[in-house]
């Protein structure tokens, strides 16, 4: 018999995820929102997408702290008359959530616990509990993913000298969604559909996968970062939140930004700046990290310093870092538009 | 330095909530969302309430499993408009929650995390994450809290023979919910306001506290349930599915019911069957248990038997327990109607 030993509280909010040390090891928490007409729409989106997403998003928070997702909570609010119950449940996952209320349905609800259960297969990550109840408006989704970390990494700890690192090309989601935007309907990528367009579609698939249904995966191996967090509000706002827990500065370099050849094709078709994607377009699901030591298979785009956020760009003319990126309640743009910084008014940066 | 165990799921969807082992301890994890329109209406209810009732109703399913509640997380989807920024924040949980994404609000914001931050404090839960977003529609909270079990109690588990016990009073949160759809308005309980009504206000005032800002506290003590599960959705349907999920019926007594002078009067007074009440409320936040052995300090209310679920009442008649309770999806009525089957189409019982 092992001692009990209390539970301790290593951190609490502010970063990617939560921390509890529980019989000796560092448990990780997190829990993510998405809502109807704010972080999806379903012009745009299939539930499959939705719920595939919502997942995502959530390990994204565990994986930004070096820990492994392995369980998870789910919660749906839906308007009744889009889950009507449906005659075939199979007995999965589904049935036992849809059981926990009476809610089923030909419409929204099985394709969206199809989505989940996709995602949480390909997480390895097991469905433990939530909660269904009906709602008066629109459709409300949200998750609470528990992990494990030998050694969480967090925001705070990045040390000046340190180089700054992501996993992953930048604006490829952003860029996805002006693309959707463009197409205004739902894409099936999930059922193989195509779309015929100017642009081909081997330029459109990957950047509009990467908008509708990320797949993400563990940011570094081999490495101890100093400092990491998910690039999930764009890669501007993020990082000034990074540097903000460290108490530093950063200098980013806009040649050494990680871009698709697909992005790139895209946004000069639709004459967006792949730099503004790439930079304000958040969605990204990315790892920012910073390391002393030089760190193979992730990009450096910079390093740390000891104040102030500047941006070099391929003039190699120094300015400020562009303020961008998505925050709820300060500003007057959708979710949605939060790539197309002009249409939303300037914004407080308050984290 | 311990062992890492590896993590075990010890239970998963279905009861009050889950349970992981976790370096040789029982973790529970339990989530519950309310919905503007559907479990709260701001006609009805101060935005402290709301906060404050969020809590407990995550608490009751912690101490529903014989656990001790400790941890939160929070989230919060509110409308731009309703989540106005405040110029005046002291440094609490609020202000992180706050500063987590821009909300603040001289609105429902501020008042609401009021609450949760009372309810925490008398639960000494800490509130250790959370996510806030704005919403399109109406305002959607949810809690997902943490808590700790030696020996989890399952609503599976009782046994035939078992005598059936519950906590407290019945029926008196729907009671204070009938009041409260004459007084029409919202009692500012959590500031001392009282009402005049030919209704003496020490049989009022019970019973809206009840209902607007329930507080619960741990089941049992010196016993070990054989199976033990909260009274939320109404004493009909909960018994219903603890009996389903032990595989065992139960009998009821009318004259044991447990009920509060002040319900009788007001019930009286209101012209409902207190009897009603207290079998399909709901909101009772007490808890249903079983026990082969006599239990003092909770009211025995019948006992469990082979099979079938009967109900005696006052004269000695046995009959088929009334099917009642709220279920999302499969009746027609809200959540605040649930009190009153008559205003509800006949639900269907899958859970």
């Amino acid at each position: 018999m092992l001692p009990e030993l209390p539970e301790e509280l290593i951190l609490g909010i502010g970063d990617d995820a939560a921390v509890l040390r529980i019989g000796g090891r560092d448990v990780l928490f997190t829990t993510d929102v998405m809502v109807e007409g704010v972080h999806f729409d379903m012009a745009f989106a299939t539930p499959f997408q939705v719920g595939h997403k919502l997942v995502t998003v959530n390990v994204s928070d565990i994986y930004a702290m070096a820990g492994r997702p392995a369980y998870m909570l789910l919660t749906m609010s839906i308007p009744a008359h889009r889950a009507t119950v449906s005659s075939d449940l199979p007995a999965t996952v589904r049935s036992d959530l849809i059981n926990m209320s009476g809610a089923g349905g030909s419409g929204f609800v099985d394709e969206f616990l199809d989505g989940v259960a996709d995602a949480l297969s390909l997480y390895n990550v097991e469905l433990i509990g939530g909660d269904v109840t009906s709602s008066q408006g629109g459709i409300s989704v949200s998750a609470t993913v528990i992990g494990f970390a030998d050694a969480p990494v967090l925001r705070k700890g990045a040390a000046p000298g340190d180089r700054l690192y992501v996993t992953g090309n930048l604006g490829d989601s952003a860029c996805g969604l002006h693309l959707l935007q463009r197409i205004n309907r739902p894409v099936v990528i999930e059922r193989q559909e195509t779309i015929n367009s100017p642009l081909p579609w081997q330029v459109m698939g990957p950047l509009l996968h990467r908008h509708l249904m990320p797949v993400v995966s563990a940011p570094v191996t081999g490495v101890r970062p100093n400092a990491m967090m998910d690039v999930s509000d764009g890669l501007s706002i993020d990082l000034r939140r990074l540097c903000t827990e460290s108490g530093v500065g950063a200098r980013v370099y806009e040649t050494s930004l990680p871009r698709s050849v697909e992005m790139i094709e895209a946004a000069t078709f639709l004459g967006i700046d792949p730099t503004m994607l790439s930079l304000c377009g958040g969605e990204d699901y990315q790892y920012l990290f910073t390391s002393p030591e030089p760190v193979s298979g992730s990009w450096c785009i910079g390093e740390i310093t000891d104040g102030g956020l500047f941006f070099i760009d391929s003039d190699n003319k120094q300015r400020e870092l562009v303020r961008c990126g998505y925050e709820h309640f300060t500003s007057d743009c959708k979710e949605w538009d939060r790539s197309i910084p002009s249409k939303c008014k300037e914004r407080k940066q308050n984290q």
